[in-house]
């Protein structure tokens, strides 16, 4: 008997407990964390599927191919031996068999702050937000309004504080921002402005891309040192599906590409609309684009990291509306998954967002039936894992709040269960129902196990009925509005230090006033 | 080109698609329905954890056995080789391999319309709805209050209407009915007034067994039909865990397997009080259990149909509280699922009770990433699938209405993805993308997967943010408050013939009154 199971049974399991949970635990010891790898737990399809699935993405690459290219895309693929002929390029088979196992596999997604570090590598697990969207969703109202510069920086710092969710990934548009040089510029400031933890952006023209990488080798204090840290990530929609190369954003996959920033390439194929309505056809056509798109960055920056931004989504093919919170997306979510580490590729993939308008019992349900499959997949990294409504086209701070719980016990799910001579507890069993107590609430092992299987939930609610009522009846909503509030009216860290955010300023047109960036009690009056 | 294909060019996708749905369809052309069979998409144990948790639970059997033991189950079992000494019966090994393939894993849950049937046979699958709880929640206060066997009556009728709830175990206690026998005699009543799906229930003592037996073989029109083609199962929570016999309980066991009745075993351990803190462990006791209590039944009447009711729940070890919304409980469900499957046996397991006290955000989530992984694991029955909130002290109808919609997202990944050479749509996309209209919309394949391959929700809401404002910014509950009192004012199908019903009252004090069964338009305003 340890020290901690003999002042247990002195003083009851309930203090015990409490003093547990006081003591100091490394982050090991905690029942989930960023970068687990992951056994992949949830398989739609079989190898034979798999290897399927890959053999037609090598005949679309083949006979099919990409359209509308720019100079330089035709320029650098032809050169590795790709045919351009009649406006599209086409991947001769072997060019593609002989690419994939050459392609970086095994690189660092910096956190500003190396506690939040990304190792992307084999099965490694993160979550993200992502997004894009435009409104803001009142979670008492339900009502919507434009997405502005602040909402971002908001969103930013509220995922600083959010455990489960390892990396920012620009969550909303400035939409007050007409010009899309400031816009794409100050979205990527705003975001590093929020938080220490890796920036996902993107960038709709070179020049504000550049612009963006001086104030990253500001920060990192020097090109060099960014190189080897970089902290943010290019998130790029190389391709206008079906199978059309997108300009300006391959001029970005350029530029980006040299600077050494990883790029997520994001292909977006809707079933039903911009891909085929069977599944499986889905999955193939993403899969083609996004293995031109790594051989064309690897042409570009030869081991350049670059993750495979499988975004399949799905269409309602009663109205064409996307329905991402379906059962459907979560099947075409896993299968990229799957398909990743059948390369063993690195992934970027989408998932948890709902169709709901409102954080509300459907766009719970609609979010955790993706995350739980999309994260036991095998994807590397799962964007929008937070905040997302309405199809992409709303975001809410409370529903970030709240997924963060609901990542949290999709993550344990991931972690799984442990199956050893200790833990099938034969002997704990027989313990208890041999002269023990009968029950196991004071067992060693229980006692042992509360912190390092366990899961506990930041917002979400365990009480009886009568204590829940006690308090005041409130809904998870009610819970996470106050925790946003406090939140926001009181987190304001500096992550721009003084001298080089002058330097910025000095420079460009940094859009977030310096007086937003500091504690401000009226925060949740602002709100729109 | 088909009809459909050329009325669609024609006409365009919309009114195509709005013909299609209008047509006739039987079945087995619905996406998804009860009786799959289920592929096991998720897995979180290894086939090596599989045999380490069967040769634990044989351990447990052999050398800490089964106490409270009464007579007749002494006797039943020494008779077939089992050992009794120091107040507890325990199983040689031999003994349970033995009896593992002998077990009967191919018969019939009877609906009383067959249209219901449930054929249990390798890994098909259904869902339904389970409970004993004691509180209904007012879905607008949150104010929980007893429930009476009117809210049965009503849970039974609203299931009847919900595609994707398979079955009817009895979900709340009639509170107002003090008398142990008339409990349970009209509990089994009102669950077979409201539907005529399988009917599950249990019994506190045999008297009261005997009068609902007479029921049901009124209702099949005889005992031979009833045997034949039984309607109604027992759920018997057998034992008190840990390994621990519960008396009344094993007497109904008797009586109902001498009577065909089919036998749900539910063994429930708590993981971190009744059951081993550890997950794995807690797998090995439930299995012990439940390896016994078939045993058991199989020696009273061999060949008796047998679920294997894993049921085991989580504690949040801070407080001894249950959650069975947590991750935690997702990946206990998932491995029992997987261990029914390794023996081949039936098994019927609970997933998705919220801890949360409301139908809101922290319930649909709750629920959703227990459904999904449960429903994926190899479980054949789905309890609890619709309506359980306050880690079973409380029942929402309007959680099991929206319960409907995220069990109907599970079930299609159950589904799965076809993957073939049509689905994988190398020459579709050819045809779109080269000379073909540069996307899918009206594309043949489109059309054909409509109704085959995509699930649409009966209350899940995919407006756009601006549509969904103009219809009045409903949330999933408002929706599920207007379905749950359309439904019930006018759903009340005569399921107990009137001649039958007075011969049942004229012997048993039947407590649901006559007039309750008919049309009520004063429904929704009887709510407590």
């Amino acid at each position: 008997m340890n020290q901690m199971q003999a002042t247990s049974s002195r003083r009851g399991g309930r203090e015990a407990r409490k003093a547990l949970r006081a003591a100091p635990g490394g982050p090991d010891h905690r029942p989930v964390r960023g970068g687990m790898e992951n056994p992949r737990h949830f398989r739609p399809l079989s190898e034979t599927d798999m290897a399927r699935i890959h053999e037609a993405a090598l005949d679309v690459l083949e006979t099919v191919g990409i359209g509308d290219c720019l100079p330089s895309t035709v320029d650098y693929l032809t050169r590795l031996g790709c045919i351009y002929r009649d406006g599209r390029i086409t991947f001769p088979r072997a060019l593609v068999e002989d690419y994939i196992p050459r392609i970086n596999r095994d690189f660092l997604l910096a956190g500003r702050d190396p506690r939040h570090d990304m190792h992307m590598q084999g099965s490694r697990f993160y979550c993200g937000t992502a997004g894009a969207t435009v409104n803001m969703v009142n979670p008492r109202t339900g009502a919507y309004r434009g997405t502005t510069l602040n909402d971002l920086y908001d969103c930013s710092r509220l995922v600083d504080t959010l455990d489960n969710i390892h990396f920012f990934q620009r969550t909303v548009v400035p939409r007050e921002i007409e010009d899309f040089f400031e816009m794409d510029f100050n979205t990527c400031y705003a975001s590093l402005a929020g938080t220490q933890k890796h920036v996902g952006t993107s960038w709709g023209g070179v020049r504000q891309l550049e612009a963006s990488l001086e104030v990253m080798h500001l920060l990192a204090g020097g090109e060099k040192q960014w190189r080897e840290r970089p902290f943010v990530s290019m998130s790029c929609c190389f391709t206008v599906s079906p199978l059309k190369w997108a300009a300006d954003s391959c001029l970005c996959l350029e530029t980006g590409a040299k600077a050494g920033m990883p790029i997520m390439l994001v292909s977006l194929g809707q079933a039903g609309a911009t891909g085929p309505a069977a599944l499986a056809g889905n999955v193939v056509m993403i899969l083609a684009e996004l293995l031109a798109g790594m051989i064309y960055v690897d042409a570009v920056a030869p081991g350049n990291p670059v993750i495979l931004g499988f975004w399949p989504f799905v269409s309602d093919l009663r109205t064409g509306a996307m329905c991402c919170g379906s059962g459907e997306q979560a099947l075409l979510t896993s299968a990229c998954g799957q398909m990743s580490r059948y390369y063993g590729l690195i992934s970027g993939i989408p998932s948890g967002i709902a169709d709901s308008k409102m954080p509300d019992a459907q766009s719970g349900y609609e979010k955790a039936i993706n995350h739980v499959v999309t994260a036991n997949s095998g994807a590397n990294l799962m964007y929008e894992a937070g905040g997302m409504v309405a199809s992409l086209m709303g975001f809410s701070l409370e529903s970030l709040a709240m997924d963060n719980d609901s990542v949290g016990a999709a993550l344990r799910t991931v972690r799984g269960i442990d199956v050893n001579e200790d833990t099938v507890s034969v002997d704990v069993i027989r313990e208890v129902c041999m002269g023990g107590p009968g029950h196991f609430l004071a067992h060693g092992q229980t006692m042992s196990l509360m912190e390092r299987d366990y899961v506990y939930p930041k917002l979400g609610d365990r009480m009886s009925p009568s204590e829940w009522a006690e308090k005041g009846n409130r809904t998870a909503l009610d819970r996470a509005i106050d925790y946003v509030d406090s939140t926001l009216g009181a987190h304001y860290p500096e992550y721009v230090p003084r001298a080089i955010d002058e330097q910025i300023r000095a420079k460009y047109p940094v859009r977030l006033p310096r007086e937003r960036m500091r504690p401000n009690a009226d925060w949740p009056r602002n709100r729109g």
